[in-house]
């Protein structure tokens, strides 16, 4: 649903600018920056070119693994692009990709923001492109209407962002925020250790601690993401502006009961965990739905023992997670859930155990940030509305060097990670347009 | 939990045996024959070392799984009993060992009876190795005794029943039920034709159907066998008297939801394929407990996609296990629970496909046979009730050739296929002089 530049100009020039922009310290450029588009567009479409499937189209997909191939090529198609806006791309040790834009006062900690582009298997052509390719659009918009910045100004792109490789959420943001040793480069994934991987990309595995930064080293961070889920699409809102990152807690739970012959065994006499899993799959859904809020609770791995056609289920394992931004009502969940299994076992003379596998705390978006995403939304007269994160970002590793906040746009139908990913080119410019007046917003404060 | 063989003996002796015995054609011998029920016990435990885990004792089991060197070598023992009592084993080209006692008119067809030695991976030392050494033991109980029955008597020790090897429903009684054909010695389990498997335990594979027997070749089939359930064990019942092999019909339901990101996936736009399968599974339990019988139902292996923490189930497969002696009883099950499945479908917004897997039709037992176990039981003073065997046994293919019977013996806490499978001693010896009194019954029909 690609829109022409022409009209996408001119429905914004009929709104009220001048009204809207609220008053504040510094004076804003009268001629407000726009991002290209077209350009945008045009660079989403050929990024989507490295990892295509082979005889596939831009609706088929991408599959760029970190330290795949096509994520090597995918960086260098980004590195030109850097280079073609007159920039000096710079790898730190991790391989993230870092461009920085001089502000008036260079003493100032840099205004970061960026995303990634790495992909998990089979994903989208959005899930971290738009945000990054906004951030350059952003840089560009300011150069080409000569607006300089207060704050240095650095885009990045994340490396590894959607742990696929060497494990979930060893991202190369997380080693920027400090949670990195020497001796995690020996970690081995695909046959190769995460020193070479980095090596790959053009990182320095052997000064990866050089890529740690320090607390208060961003003035703020800001990133423009997809929602991913189908909240902002559903309800015809063009800009997210999220609350946090929600905090997730996952259990694995245990039921032991008694595997036995499927044929010999009455109904009444049986033990089976299967009938005890399936109860409490379904009362962990009722409890997470029984309260007000955008708390999810998912099963999402769920295995039987011996799993034969003829044998009665003797053992399920199954995983138990939970998202919301309120930890405390994330414990109360469980504590529920707790309750719920006992009652369970009790009744199908089976035991459970429900022990901690993880515990994520949330990353809570700064209520500055969020303001002044809200304020850069009026000024282009976007609705807008607060929503939480469900899904991981870089930008909860950065929140914890700096004010955090991100912008969310409409996925349609929700759907994310997959080929059909999909936002629409209007809701592409409006989000990079959002990111470049939060980041002259943020500029101010 | 031994019993002596003089109190075996002396409390048989109080039982009221002359004013029990029915009319017949036939005279019956004056005094009773026994089976040998320390000897039976010896060859029990002896047989046992054969496929027992290592450092182990009779507790811990047994895995004689068919064509293994545990069984080739529980077979030698076997076969070694067999000569010590004066027959001559006799192996037919599918590696079935039979020995044959001459009755008074041998133009008549055998009362064939017997069971298995192989066993289950991790198996128990009752299931089939009790069969198979009590109709040892009740041939040498006539000849000790000096009754020559009128039909000629051979007995039987089943090869490959587990269907561990080469598939279920593999073993080679189905062979001499005539369920076979040369290409199938080309099949390939564990590294091994089943050819080379049938000739390690002295088979003949290039005149395998030679081993196949007409439809009349037996006056009867006979086959004491463990319950493997605990309906006996409850009830303190010693004998069961077989109904039939029960009805086996398998489904295979699919569920089709939308994988989605657990994490921005919000509650109520989930299509959630765990969700409508618990359900199901639920729903499969209540439709067959919910009338009176002894049917049983069971989800038994169940599976779902992709199987991570932070996706929602997308797919789900499980297995639908119905068994009851009436196929019309099951195919009314499969009916309601589709159309349950349905309901739960629109519900969830999923959708669900129930797929037949495989049928096999109920054996049922002679009613002849049955009344002559009864009459052997009563003989006994032993109580007795009537029961389908949830389980198949070589029985069910011994059932196409001529009348068919079994009679069961409690299996504590009704476990079966693990080490601590247990019938008790007085059980077995029960079992084993009800198979003898059985045989003479039938052998005056």
């Amino acid at each position: 649903m690609p829109i022409s530049r022409r009209a996408f100009i001119s429905g914004c020039a009929a709104l009220p600018m001048a009204g809207v922009f609220p008053l504040t310290r510094q004076t804003r450029p009268q001629v407000p920056a726009r991002v290209d588009a077209t350009v945008l567009r045009q660079r989403l479409e050929a990024l989507s070119l490295h990892g295509r499937p082979s005889g596939g189209t831009f609706a088929d997909g991408v599959s760029r693994v970190a330290y795949s191939d096509a994520d090597v090529a995918g960086r260098q198609y980004v590195l030109g692009l850097i280079r073609g806006a007159g920039l000096e791309p710079r790898l730190d040790p991790a391989g993230n990709v870092f461009a920085r834009r001089p502000g008036r006062d260079n003493g100032l900690p840099p205004i970061l923001f960026g995303s990634h582009i790495d992909s998990v298997p089979n994903g989208g052509n959005f899930d971290g492109d738009l945000g990054s390719l906004a951030a350059l659009g952003a840089i560009e918009a300011l150069a080409s209407s000569g607006v300089q910045t207060r704050h240095p100004l650095e885009m990045v792109v994340w490396s590894a962002e959607e742990g696929v490789a060497f494990g979930r959420g060893l991202g190369a943001s997380r080693i920027v925020a400090g949670d990195i040793k020497p001796a995690d480069m020996d970690q081995v994934w695909n046959g190769m250790t995460r020193a070479d991987a980095i090596r790959k990309i053009g990182g320095d595995p052997d000064r990866i601690m050089e890529a740690v930064r320090p607390k208060g080293a961003h003035h703020c961070y800001l990133e423009l993401h997809i929602e991913q889920g189908g909240t902002l699409d559903r309800s015809g809102t063009p800009i997210g502006v999220v609350e946090g990152i929600v905090a997730i807690d996952r259990y694995t739970a245990t039921v032991i009961g008694v595997a036995n012959h499927a044929g010999t065994t009455p109904m009444p006499d049986r033990q089976d965990a299967l009938i005890a899993a399936s109860q409490l799959t379904l009362a962990i859904r009722d409890i997470v739905t029984a309260q007000p809020g955008r708390q999810v609770g998912t099963v999402g791995r769920f295995e039987i023992e011996p799993n034969a056609p003829n044998v009665i289920p003797g053992v399920a394992r199954f995983t138990i997670e939970l998202r919301d931004l309120s930890m405390e009502k994330l414990a109360g969940l469980v504590t529920e859930i707790r309750a719920r299994a006992q009652q369970i076992a009790g009744a199908t003379r089976t035991t459970i155990n429900i022990e901690p596998l993880s515990r994520n705390p949330p990353a809570i978006a700064s209520p500055d940030v969020q303001r002044a995403i809200e304020r850069a939304a009026d000024s282009l007269g976007l609705g807008h509305t607060r929503l939480p994160s469900g899904a991981g970002h870089d930008a909860q590793m950065m929140a914890q060097l700096s004010p955090m906040g991100m912008i969310f746009v409409p996925s349609v139908g929700g759907i994310s990670h997959a080929p059909k990913e999909l936002t629409r080119w209007e809701d592409c410019a409006n989000g990079a347009n959002a990111l470049l007046r939060s980041i002259m917003e943020m500029d101010v404060i």
